[in-house]
């Protein structure tokens, strides 16, 4: 079971360690980190870097394809090397996921013309821009491409796809590995239950963020 | 605001990656990963390896240190750098925490004397024989110091922080960004939860884990 898991610049961490996390407990999960080269990428908050064990050249085929999000994502959806290498690994999966903007790469390679899909809950218009069709949900299973919402909402789709893959038992089993019972001690994590004052505070971090990321790239 | 989270070989990633993602995001934030020495280190399942960008030499103090979990703990509770590490920067702190087996890592450096605290569900013993009191509850704060249960755990430990350091309302908005809205689609993941035949199908993975992360070493 090769599990690929793409990075690049100023992608969002927990977008790709969530379904890691998850799917590399997978029996005979074989997972790679792949990158336009095999070098260090850094995510979307600088302070952390993340090796890409294997490059885009190395890597053609796989069972199953994770492509994290982040503000890099908007960079990404007009990177050839990154589109030409999903549009090669999609016919060769099992399964073919994206967690958070990630659904836009997917989308921009032409994987979700017209499919159900969701992405984070401040990107649902540009997921519909590029032809696919924004669905609310945190996770979306529509034949063998499974989307996830924003973040952390990797983690749940990964133990969707792990009970597909290797029976429910066994995600359970990952389930109480990772002691993923989830207490947050509030209740606003998306966008339909988050107080006014609270999507305004976000927002503009987010902008400022996006501003960062893209800050010196050609990015749209 | 500075944070240094320890890392070391065979950690688990997420146990860093989900407060990482979570504090990284408070405002005026520095997020250093500090290692033995600055270079790359594998995470417990081999496929991942994540750069420090600092060593214990460089970083003396911190607002906030975190000490992730792993299989790795088991060496690292004996590991002298490390501990001597903790040991310098826990006086200095505002908040001093763990996710996972992190804990004993604390522990073992003397800093849970007597304290409340928890671990993953499957080291609770490990933490009592180290001297901490072991509490049966996702995140114990007690004075500075804050550790939480297995993996996942450091999301809500996370969110409990931020909210303590720049209020409320900032830290909702963290978890609108990073659409922390959980929906595990099984309900297993605690020990109280979890069947008995997903307790056996982990217990025995653990057990592998652990094995293969200290093979070749000097572990207890």
């Amino acid at each position: 079971m090769k599990i690929a898991i793409a990075v690049y610049d100023n992608f969002t961490a927990l977008d790709a360690i969530g379904p890691y996390e998850v799917l590399g407990r997978l029996p005979d999960a074989e997972v790679v980190f792949v990158g336009c080269e095999k070098r260090v990428f850094r995510t979307d908050m600088g302070s952390l870097a993340l090796v890409a064990g294997a490059s885009f050249a190395d890597v053609r085929s796989a069972d199953v394809l994770v492509v994290p999000g982040g503000p890099g994502t908007r960079a990404m959806t007009t990177d050839r090397p990154l589109l030409d290498w999903v549009r090669t690994i999609h016919p060769t999966t099992q399964w073919t996921t994206s967690v958070c903007t990630g659904s836009l790469v997917l989308a921009a390679a032409g994987v979700l013309k017209g499919v159900d899909a969701v992405t984070h809950w401040g990107a649902m218009p540009e997921l519909a821009a590029l032809g696919a069709n924004p669905v609310e949900e945190r996770v979306v299973v529509r034949g063998k491409i499974v989307t996830a919402a924003g973040v952390s909402a990797g983690i749940d789709m990964a133990l969707t796809l792990a009970a597909r893959i290797a029976g429910e038992e066994v995600a359970k089993a990952i389930q109480l590995g990772i002691e993923y019972d989830p207490q947050p001690p509030f209740d606003s994590g998306s966008a339909r239950k988050a107080s006014p004052a609270t999507m305004q505070l976000i927002v503009e971090q987010l902008a400022r963020q996006m501003e960062a990321a893209n800050a010196g790239t050609s990015a749209a």
